[in-house]
């Protein structure tokens, strides 16, 4: 894994090269992150030329450590203005590894004729024109690429909303069956594949093999002992028997769920469309849990969901986005919840930030609290490319600037993921401290008591986070420092002991932190917005208290 | 002079205070600034309850000085999301002044049952709820309120614009023919207005007598050797026979007028729409120039203009309103551009945000250049309250966002004013570092050579314009710090020399910078879009050159 490809989309052409030397010991969000912070003027415009768009494997991409395909893809935001790192699942990592493709880089800006397609394989990269995939959703952009190409590729592709430059554009990335229900979503990163004027990125790893490691029996032990530890978590069980979403209905109890529009705590329709509303609806309609979002998963989270008909109605459908679109809009029709769910997917925008836009457009006079059917139509003027669907397409943030709402609650510009700060403060300070803008992906705190406590655990969670995100392992698979020092010194013949991977997991963050800094995100954007700090969250009544002083004490890496 | 009221919107209550030791020598911007950074939270959202309005008029309101009734309005901006004070004449300044109100502070947020009014006079001040007055524009309001409380009145009022929180919308201030033609345009003031549900301010001056000097004879003479000294000057003499529009042909052929959408500096219709035009039509319709925006100017540079069957049309058509409708959308037919400034008026808008809105609305694909009826149509859209006109009245880099466009003329998020940097770079290094965001009042340089004269250029025309903005002085009087000094000792009896005029404006510059940094407008803000540094600017085909660590120079005050 020694390439790094850069894609000119002003000249069409592609530049391989060999990694340089600094590169050797990054993979993943550490790459992206490197190459944004190196690389991307921080105040430049994020959907001008200057920025790029960058794709990196983890370091165990394409091995058989398990849980280890997860990608990262990152640029700057043209949600949050900073530096941005999305990570997915699917099956491209493991095919981008096997290449031995380090990161791709997407440069420039878009070009008339396009929208264009790159495909990457054992030749090299190839850029064509394909204005037949102009508008298409995801599920038929990659219906027709499969057919040009094949069934074994892997896809990213976006969708109608990243060629309209939308700032919740996901990047849609293809599952082991080949359908785009994984997303890079947060940050608008189809934006910026919309504004280079690129639609999908084909991935054939075929004549392939799986990436040796160096010290074979060490690897295999210690990716053995490694599955085992997996597999014997109660956490495992429970994610393999009701996929994320089993945990809803515990934190609508719990009194954290974002519910009509961040004004309640919990739910009460929160069996219908939680593990038990799921469960009892895949088992009357032959839909499934226990799925790999990317092969050589041992936690299988994923699932399938059928429609009332029986028929695959979407793929991938996470806890997030059943909170956001389902109780933070008040909706606890199952299926309404789906189908909301399913059109993003397919028109390539993030559930979380559309839910949290959503809840906005309740403020804004224009849907009621569980009218699942408004939502959709909402969401369809999305598709249809109207002023209003430009405008919830933008985000929580514009939608509530364009209606001239004060009552935001994002970070940093990103919508705040399902899991209410005011009753989980520890969560909160994490949401305010990330550079990614309030982010749900492995910071999620329950238990700390004293915000001394928060603070530990939150910078400890952070680090961790940005290392495995690095090393390509899934969140799900819990990997720790002693896991992943065991793992990269076996397969690559490192001697990392667990305070390596820590440093790795800082130095992260620390770059990411200072190209925000550049890019003019301040401290003083560290911090919830207002009425968090005011309005009490029932039934618990708390609101955030954590002051700004001390949350910022986190940063010190 | 020595009362501040303090309006809670919240509670409907208004208290009378005494002004407190360290406001007696601040007016104007400077109170402003002062009250916004030490009663703000610098990181409140601009519409909700903490922000703060504040109505000021200089030192000298109320006084025999020459052009000395210029008022400011400040609060945090909608606009920028930093510190906004924008300056306004008619006759509202001598009002308040000479009721001996220091400052108008209007506090909370909008409380139902409003609309509501506020009514100044010697008695005090009374709100009532004026539902009959939501959604009107600002002639009916002002019509409706001259009715009820008599001509002789000074109002300040919002239009639609305001109500609807957009943070285009600007706060309409009657001039001397009881006309809404003057306007505290810039930053969305009239946004943070109507999020306090408050639609106008009526100010009832009956029974109050010019302020009277301390050093009666001193204060005569420093008055009458600047009244001497602003009418011998050859651009008074310009002023007064074209009004300020009589520059728009010389900067066309000096090649830095913004023409369509900031893509060339000349336009070949300046005739039209400049003095020349507007010489013509009010010689051929019975319009007229010479008028005074406020009572004791001796510049009358302001006009009346006349429709083509010698109605009255509108009043104050001043030079950046009709460069950027005009030729910043490629308009030369100068009814058309008239019309678009009255509805801004009427509706309660910055024309100049306005402007550079429509701009990019080009290029969104929503208007050809040269079509003032769509131009017309566009801004209907915001009178219709439509989810368009919404954006479009969220001013150009909200345009610019929902329509994913990265070629954005503004910095700190305010449309750039009518005065090209690339062709006048010491204007652009000012645009830079104000901490208004692009702002054109008393920092446009033409002749600077060097980066370093620039430099200098621009921060001692900072901080005189901060000083002349406090004390109420019109920009067109061209007061420097030893008139100001002389006036203010006189009126005063303080010994202030030019140094101290000079130390008051770089305070307030200290203050308002201050805030932005902890508002999070870091030193990142300080800077002028991409394009400008790229894009050559015909037919000069100059690039604005000047480097960002040279620029943030000017900020060492």
């Amino acid at each position: 894994m020694d390439k790094v490809i850069r894609i000119d989309m002003s000249t069409l052409t592609a530049l391989i090269e060999e990694a340089p030397p600094e590169m050797e010991r990054l993979g993943g969000r550490g790459l992206c992150s490197h190459i944004v912070y190196t690389e991307v003027p921080p105040t430049c415009h994020p959907l001008g030329k200057k920025n790029k768009l960058i794709i990196a494997p983890g370091l165990l991409g394409g091995t058989a450590a398990p849980n280890s395909g997860r990608m990262s893809i990152g640029a700057k935001s043209p949600l949050t203005q900073g530096i941005k790192e999305a990570n997915v699942g699917g099956v491209s990592g493991h095919k981008l590894a096997r290449l031995g493709v380090k990161a791709l880089v997407v440069e420039g800006e878009a070009r008339a004729g396009g929208p264009y397609v790159v495909k990457i394989d054992r030749k090299g990269a190839r850029i064509t024109s394909a204005p037949e995939l102009a508008g298409l959703g995801t599920y038929n952009t990659v219906a027709r690429l499969r057919a040009q190409h094949g069934d074994g590729m892997g896809i990213l592709c976006i969708g109608s909303a990243g060629e309209m430059r939308l700032a919740a554009a996901s990047v849609a990335c293809t599952d082991p069956d080949g359908r785009p229900s994984r997303h890079a979503a947060r940050g608008g990163l189809g934006a910026v594949m919309g504004a280079k004027g690129l639609k999908a990125i084909v991935i054939d790893d075929a004549g392939t093999k799986l990436r040796q490691p160096l010290d074979k029996e060490s690897f295999g032990h210690a990716n053995r002992e490694f599955v085992k530890e997996i597999l014997e978590r109660k956490a495992t069980k429970l994610l393999m028997e009701y996929g994320t979403v089993g945990g809803l209905a515990f934190l609508s109890k719990f009194g954290s769920l974002p519910t009509r529009n961040f004004s309640t705590g919990s739910f009460e329709g929160d069996a219908r469309i939680g593990g038990k509303g799921v469960a009892e609806t895949n088992a009357s309609r032959g839909g499934s849990f226990g799925h790999v979002c990317m092969p050589g998963c041992v936690v299988r989270c994923s699932n399938v969901m059928h429609d009332e008909q029986g028929r695959f109605l979407t793929a991938g459908f996470e806890f997030e986005s059943c909170a956001l679109l389902g109780a933070n809009l008040g909706i606890d029709d199952l299926d309404a919840v789906m189908k909301l769910e399913k059109k993003c997917d397919d028109l390539g925008l993030d559930t979380m930030e559309i839910g949290v836009a959503l809840g906005i457009a309740h403020d804004a006079g224009l849907l009621g609290f569980g009218d699942g059917a408004m939502a959709l139509e909402l969401v369809e003027e999305i598709e249809k490319g109207s002023v209003l669907g430009r405008v919830l397409g933008q985000g929580a943030e514009v939608t509530a600037r364009v209606f001239g709402i004060s009552r935001v609650p994002v970070i940093k510009g990103q919508g705040i993921p399902a899991h209410d700060p005011r009753k989980q403060p520890g969560t909160g300070v994490s949401y305010a401290t990330s550079p990614q803008g309030a982010d749900h992906t492995g910071v999620i705190i329950f238990n700390a008591e004293s915000t001394g406590e928060m603070i530990a655990e939150s910078r400890k969670k952070q680090i961790n986070t940005s290392a495995y995100d690095s090393v390509g392992l899934c969140q799900m698979a819990e990997p720790n420092p002693e896991v992943m020092a065991g793992l990269l010194s076996s397969f690559y013949g490192w001697d990392w002991r667990p305070d390596d991977v820590i440093c790795l997991g800082r130095s992260i963050l620390q770059k990411e932190v200072a190209f925000n800094r550049r890019a003019g995100l301040g401290p003083e954007t560290d911090r919830l917005p207002d009425f968090m700090t005011e309005e009490p969250l029932s039934p618990s009544e708390k609101v955030f208290d954590v002051t700004e002083d001390v949350i910022r004490q986190v940063l010190e890496y």
